[in-house]
């Protein structure tokens, strides 16, 4: 096991992470991103073990994966969703812990629309947690995965010029991605309007831009965001049109980065809000492709390493 | 195989069932509590079995908690929600139970909102049919983890107080728990409002009260009903405050039931609706969490149970 | 494998197909439908391998199917339903693609509203792809599992005599038997009011028929089809009591046909609006249970067909 020196139980988010535990988490998802192109994958590091995807907001894309990964690994793997379920009639977060922890989980994979939603179920829950993205603050294994995509790519993240471009206020994306990032020693500007900028955020190491030709100028690393509508109440919202205008990523503004600087994007995109299609699909230097690419064989590493943490953990308790 | 004397094929509701056919599937299930304590159970019990969960209505806990207890057992579990399905397009459930065969199951998992349909699909599909929740009905998993979760901590059932509180008109739970402690030898009361009580429940060999306080004198356990305001159309509806006010447990008149009651709850919980939290977290008395934790190891018990007597019968058919 | 001369990687529709192509195919699946009858079939076709079912179009029936046909073939099998997807996000079709690609997927069952978008996704994915239904281009697993019932009942294809009646327009039911039965030398006649029928369906090599009564003269097969009000948007809806009385099958339009002529319809029913009780229950005639039984088995021989075919392509691309 490569993952040997991470020792945490659960991974609720970047922030608070050493240089070395992502290292070693990046490594081992590197490990089976070969053995994927290999052959089909099947491995047993989970066999016998329970996980539980516990969705409150919808996603299909990063819940098949986390599926996909935990099936792949050997594990017994459950969907609950919240439409439909009891947290709708009004169950409290603890009661439902007290529900999972009835079924004696191993993992639990949780994605909810509040943040800190996913700490709170963690403090009550008896298994690992990983968390698949809660509200606005972290969604960390889009980072590892955005990491992997860039270390396979550079060779390196430290020095670094990273700019993450767009809704930066409400991004959870953006908030691993800042964390990790600074970590490991990239330099980080956002660049956003300023009402989708977050107040302070010098404050988290990183230089603010709000004219986004001056914010790309010799980055190594364009990261644009997802424009959602749904989590910009209350804020002013430019018209699409407008939007693309000025955050817009396209071959002009792209021309002001390094020559060899790397495209990179979430998903789901919206061709022609934040980014345009001849960007995205740009062959040379848009590796939005391989960003999803990294995505299960960063979700096995992280669910292969809290399993075997979660073990050891039992094991010790047990013990005392 | 302990339950080696219940020998039905289908279990529809509690109605019916000896003494002994409880008490088996309450051992069978013991065993695998204790198994689960130990290690992660996985048995084989339902190897190359096709297990099916046909909800109508929407459940994450209860669907979750057979699949579960399915996959344990090493079935191949399909879940089937109404939720877009063909029955939202005006099928017929005995045409949903040739669909059903055709898939060739051995057991079938159904929770419907009508009383009797589980009953009507069980007569037409040839595997082994659990009700899992049919309108007002019966739910009979959920009495048989409500007796495990009491037998475990008091030794016995017989001869018990028992006090099940709310909207017993409408509720399946109480219904199921009504059959299966009258079975054992149990004395139930009722309380609910007068418009939530059901007519001539004294035939079920139950004694009403309409006044809390009257009903929980010196009671052994305590079960209390979720309010569930989507089956009260067209009865009174009090209002939250004025039912928590009459209805409501709290510590108050939890004093008047015996020092050692047990509490109870079916879950998800209204807090402050049907229960206070301080009576719902009681360290001592509180057993909800518990019945949570018999679930999954009562739904084995019943899937085991059942798949095996199926496999019994379809020999003895083909040997006709 | 019985099905060695059938060398396409993905199933998009009839159309297309050779004689000995169905031919296999159906030879294939009925050797899971015998072994499915002496025991429950596992089988370890698909072992390893990796099987998601993408419905952009709620279908549990269809679904269903085709996830169990894929779990008893050994295989891994992950739903993922556009309710609440990245779809309705506004991805693209290329964009979805992309994500599935990095899943490593060996077989992809995809159902769609808009006609030809599986085509679509099969240009862009690495893996083999299966048309669950196209908007009203084809459904061919229906079509087979069709044709395979009435080989079953008739001995033969060819020179039979085979109506189809309904709303023809929207079918794809319609136009993926058409093509089989075409292919297979059966005489295909279609019924429909002229609202719902396709403009120049001769080029089909169809005749078309607007009275009923004259359409189902002396047929071999009447094969109904279902009423589907979300799919006749713009086009004259007849009255459930008009459309019944002019294009419903009942006792008195079928004793046209010949005696021994098989029912047969695609499920579920609209029981009283395009086909009698009494006509969908006779025991002689009615094979609709038939065909339900059938829709497992073939897909288990399309699966098992199409993942041999795509693992042979995959190390042909691998050796060049």
């Amino acid at each position: 096991m490569t993952a040997a020196d991470y020792k945490h139980r659960h991974l609720l988010g970047i922030e608070g992470l050493y240089p070395h535990e992502i290292n070693s988490l990046l490594d081992l998802a590197d490990s089976y991103v070969v053995q994927g192109n290999q052959s089909a994958p099947t491995f047993d590091a989970m066999n016998g073990q329970t996980q539980v995807n516990l969705f409150f907001e919808a996603s299909t894309r990063t819940r098949a994966s986390f599926e996909l990964a935990g099936l792949r690994l050997g594990a017994t793997v459950i969907n609950m969703q919240s439409t439909g379920s009891s947290v709708s009639k009004g169950e409290t977060l603890i009661d439902t812990a007290v529900t999972l922890n009835a079924m004696r989980l191993d993992v639990l994979v949780v994605r909810h629309q509040d943040s800190g939603a996913v700490k709170l179920l963690a403090d009550k829950v008896n298994c690992a947690v990983v968390n698949a993205g809660d509200g606005a603050h972290e969604h960390p294994t889009q980072a590892l995965l955005d990491a992997l995509t860039i270390r396979r790519r550079k060779g390196h993240l430290d020095g670094l010029e990273v700019a993450i471009c767009g809704d930066v206020l409400h991004s959870r994306v953006a908030r691993s991605n800042i964390h990790l990032l600074n970590t490991m020693g990239a330099h980080v500007r956002c660049i956003a309007p300023r009402t989708l900028m977050p107040s302070r955020i010098e404050e988290l190491g990183v230089s603010p831009y709000y004219d986004m030709r001056k914010g790309l100028k010799d980055v190594d690393i364009v990261m644009m965001l997802r424009v959602q509508n749904e989590r910009m109440q209350g804020s002013y919202i430019p018209s699409v049109r407008e939007y693309f205008e000025f955050f817009g990523l396209d071959k002009e503004k792209l021309a002001l980065a390094k020559p060899d600087a790397l495209i990179m994007h979430p998903g789901p995109m919206n061709r022609g809000v934040e980014i345009d299609s001849d960007v995205a699909d740009d062959v040379e230097r848009s590796v939005i492709r391989e960003q999803v690419e990294m995505g299960v064989a960063v979700r096995q590493a992280v669910l292969h390493t809290l399993s075997h943490n979660n073990q050891v953990y039992k094991q010790q308790q047990e013990a005392k």
